[in-house]
């Protein structure tokens, strides 16, 4: 299992639309081959700041698989425009 | 419930040792009302780095609660030493 952690800095004032967005695009994740699970969460220290974290089977479930899948590109369509920046994507795995 | 995130960069080369003194050191952690859970996941892109997800049932049981408790200074004696930088430790909550 491999756990996927972006940070994702959406455009001050535009939280609940990104919420919206969220709740309606979030099931091209869900969806996806090998996605387990989704879940957001809201920063407290920093209220346009959300924690994005997919639990894949394997890393290329998400890398490979979803990111060239049409899914992907409806999921960035649905959220994209309220990003502030390139959220930052990393992956991590249990401990050996 | 509310998720303390830690982003914890390990000095590189001592990967094994951070691992092996996280597994003594975090029941000090674990065992603080208000901890549900306790998660330790490795990074892939970058291997000397490593994200602590605690779940707590409120901000409280771990800004005010652990952190001016005894197991708080036991877990960071336990850890602290092999840190290359301070934590950035933030919370998330459920959107609401």
């Amino acid at each position: 299992m491999v756990l996927e952690h972006a940070v994702i800095d959406v455009t001050p004032g535009r939280e609940a639309e990104f919420e919206a967005a969220f709740a309606s695009a979030s099931a091209n994740i869900s969806g996806s081959p090998g996605c387990r699970a989704v879940r957001l969460r809201r920063c407290i220290e920093t209220p346009a700041r959300y924690l994005l974290l997919v639990e894949w089977e394997r890393l290329e479930d998400h890398t490979e698989t979803f990111r060239q899948s049409p899914s992907f590109q409806r999921w960035r369509q649905g959220v994209g425009e309220l990003f502030a920046a390139a959220p930052a994507v990393e992956h991590y795995a249990e401990p050996a």
